[in-house]
């Protein structure tokens, strides 16, 4: 469950041999939170039952931490990297633009299923009125990144007369996202209410191809 | 903030004097109990806030609901019904299929729009696992009703030529409903994320007219 060590401080850099174990009980402290605050929200969530699950003490996670606040923004800004770093990972831009479409269709489809607590953060965070990821700058500046990736690989396709002249970038991210959360979002509830299993992989898999279909079937020019 | 009476016990119905006032207390809780569940979820809100805010003791509301859990059901069932009746009254079967669709759409997204609390309740069940919405065969009752219109609306536009004949009609309500759901489920953190206004109405406007446009181009024969 330990992802790579991604944050040194100057302290760390200068001390080798304490700069691992101090990342690693950082990286260690923010897995267990992870797990804790989107199984229990905000609220639900203590500090307590990180320390004891992550084995450090309390004064450990607000040494690093400084107070819960801080370290629930950490948690989001961390699942909120994961997906955008992995989504520039995918090196789209080298891509013709129909593959590089159809791959980040499938990669986001598949990113939101294999991560339902990073839909469950964020569902807490709206429940919330998205007061805390307010507090963090990196997560709209990651955003940006994104949208100009996106919007550079539609203006490929717009010239070589693949893709339509009136897409609108945002709207068109928009939508690619709202047909990869709902079945993760509402995976429950939709279950019960259309006496289906949407955590059945054949579902997930028609699914993908529907959402494949229709937006490619939208960008191209007939 | 009241709506109709809608429910009637054999009880009521024997005593019309009585009726209206206990059908108008009942109404009174359900009205208040829904916006308590929604800002603060299953286990944040309290019985007895519910009832110091629907003027009434506690003891009534265990008269008419009898638990806390129950009482939380029939707000589920009730917000389901409000939007399956809505809909149903739309009288889309009578319009011609485009109208249909178009009208559907657009009740859809304004729906979503003017009931946030709608949305909150069904986020917070699928952080419960759809523990509560499980216990209601109300609501795939009403689901199925809804699926059943639809699809017999598709079937009329692919006989009259306008309408592909490959459209899966379970697929295309999943795809309708997600892009009218997103755009008030993380209204908060998209905003953040994005720097703009999701609540703005000119951002609205634009975002339905986008959903409208692509989702007739996906029907539409070329």
């Amino acid at each position: 469950m330990t992802l790579p060590e991604k944050e040194e401080t100057s302290k760390t850099r200068k001390i080798p041999a304490k700069s691992r174990n101090s990342a690693r009980t950082k990286e260690d402290i923010i897995q267990v939170a992870i797990q804790e605050f989107s199984e229990k929200g905000f609220l639900g969530a203590r500090v307590e039952s990180i320390a004891k699950l992550a084995n450090v003490n309390m004064r450990m996670i607000y040494h690093y931490y400084e107070s819960k606040e801080k370290l629930y923004i950490s948690t989001l800004e961390r699942v909120y990297r994961d997906v955008r770093e992995s989504e520039l990972n995918l090196q789209i831009e080298d891509m013709r633009p129909e593959l590089a479409i159809r791959t980040l269709i499938r990669f986001t489809f598949d990113h939101f299923q294999k991560h339902p607590e990073l839909i469950n953060l964020v569902m807490g965070e709206n429940l919330l009125r998205a007061k805390y990821v307010k507090q963090s700058d990196l997560v709209p500046t990651m955003s940006e990144r994104l949208q100009g990736l996106i919007g550079m690989i539609l203006d490929r396709g717009k010239e070589s007369g693949n893709f339509r002249k009136d897409i609108d970038a945002g709207q068109f991210w928009f939508t690619l996202f709202s047909l990869c959360w709902v079945p993760v979002s509402n995976m429950h509830t939709m279950s019960w209410s259309l006496q289906c299993d949407l955590s059945n992989n054949e579902w997930k898999e028609k699914r993908k191809i529907h959402i494949e279909d229709m937006l490619l079937h939208y960008l191209s020019v007939f």
